[in-house]
């Protein structure tokens, strides 16, 4: 019995592998690299245990880490759907949802099943944990696009209202943070013309 | 106040970035890419999580996981010494020290005591944390150079008895999953001559 659970899981252990090959559309701070699914989880999980005096309301850290080191596996089937990439998005929950069912379910039962819960709550953005994962999930590439000239927004020609719209969650998950993010990473890339200033900011 | 530590703790957030270009000795389970310190982090951490039931003694998962996610920042300043690699071990504990006294102090005072104080128990050994992580650290890769045909223990030339003088650790930190290691990821290389043979294998 204990073979096979062991087999299951090197199994997970080793198919996760592959999320270091899915490639994001952030720049790492050389200015030049493309970061991948694995360094970015790994950057989110540790700002997440940095910043978690930040939360808008009490965190079970381990939770978050758990949700972040995992929330982009589907990717390895799914691939990954660019933030602003609006026909990618329509697809995006089934394809990841095929995935999660394969992915997980190398792991025994138990298991399998608890990874999917943890996922589908960070997806579904409704508990404490979840938002203030989701606010670590935006603010890490925000943080790394604004110290590297706002190369990524430029190339994709992003709106400011789009960064605002998707960065709700990161105010609902940890309002401080958001604050600092758009004082400091968004609107000075406004400024200068590497997001297009399409609305005002309230605040 | 609460600014000044902002800025701390983000300028602290996007130095480890630096961490993706460190460069390690394992190759990927695509056979081709070597791994960087972030992804390895990231892929220990995620294995502390899953193979937690099988620490020998009982664990902080939370401490566990920190530790990883941690455990190699210090190589952004002192670079990834390859475990089998005599001359640079020589000299690694003072450059990581060096390492870790300035990057750590990046934080706010009370954050970088915390981080130094855990990597200083994750280097030390001798908490079932500290031992149980150092399992992980060990057998990711060991899992992984199985998996790629043993390339990198061919292409060191490494011998089975340096890889058992290592893997004490993990044993001490996970007995059962030591034992899985050396079964499926060392024996299996060393008949197919990937690793160098030079002493006898006692259980």
């Amino acid at each position: 019995m204990q073979q096979e659970r062991l087999e299951k899981q090197f199994a997970f252990a080793l198919e996760i592998d592959k999320e270091k090959r899915i490639g994001r559309q952030t720049y790492c701070t050389d200015g030049d690299t493309l970061e991948n699914d694995a360094e970015h989880a790994w950057h989110a999980a540790l700002m997440a245990i940095l910043f978690s005096e930040y939360a808008n309301e009490p965190v079970d850290v381990l939770k978050v880490v758990k949700m972040l080191l995992i929330h982009d596996i589907v990717e390895i089937d799914a691939g990954d759907t660019y933030a602003y990439d609006e026909a990618g998005l329509s697809t995006q929950a089934e394809r990841e949802m095929k995935a999660a069912e394969r992915i997980y379910h190398i792991l025994p039962a138990d298991q399998a099943q608890e990874l999917m819960a943890l996922w589908q709550e960070f997806e579904a953005l409704e508990t404490p944990e979840a938002k203030y994962a989701k606010a670590m999930d935006n603010l890490q590439p925000a943080m790394l696009n604004a110290a590297t000239n706002g190369r990524a927004w430029k190339e994709h020609e992003v709106k400011l209202s789009k960064i605002l719209k998707r960065n709700q969650t990161t105010a609902e998950g940890a309002g401080v943070l958001w604050q600092y993010g758009l004082e400091r990473f968004v609107k000075p890339h406004v400024e200068l013309g590497n997001i297009q200033d399409d609305v005002s900011i309230e605040n």
